[in-house]
């Protein structure tokens, strides 16, 4: 059974958004908002999949795949992300970095 | 004080290597090798730092920057890691995947 960790993905080119996080402790509201944000994302055009991984630590990478860049700027400014962005900004992560990228090559465990 | 769990990178351009990854059970001497591959990867020429987050069921991302593809392609064939590389096939990982891709632009939290 394929791992449903790793998102299927096309032959390159194609984009990453690359976002490295540190969450607060607690929850606060922020699994809920997650996973309506996973859902939303996957309903936007341009998306392919999405990869993330969280350590014991608090400190995780979620990497999202696009079709382009136009595709990243429009979920980027979606009404409804825009506020899940906004209070996680106020309070879901002490840190993050987010780097735009764009995938020209990919090879896999054979 | 800095979170040490974020690289410190600079402007973009430069190229980040995605490794996605699901570890087999156990250690087998995973641990300690990856401890002297970070070691040994920071000393190759064009690497910029390196971010890396696995959760409790063994899904890990592992993003290393670079300054272009040409350090990247080195630090692939560097003969201590085509050793690791071949032992990771044969045994530390169920599955992985590997993205070679340009960063274009990076944001932080403010």
């Amino acid at each position: 059974m394929r791992d449903a960790s790793f998102a299927l993905l096309p032959e390159p080119p194609y984009y990453a958004v690359i976002f490295s996080s540190r969450r607060t402790p607690g929850d606060a509201g922020y699994g809920a908002m997650g996973e309506r944000m996973a859902a939303l994302a996957q309903e936007q055009p341009g998306f392919l999949g999405v990869e993330s991984a969280r350590d014991a630590d608090g400190f995780g990478i979620t990497v999202s795949y696009w079709t382009d860049e136009a595709s990243i700027r429009a979920w980027k400014n979606h009404a409804e992300h825009r506020i899940a962005q906004e209070t996680g900004m106020q309070g879901w992560y002490q840190h993050y970095e987010t780097r735009v990228a764009k995938v020209e090559r990919a090879y896999s465990l054979k």
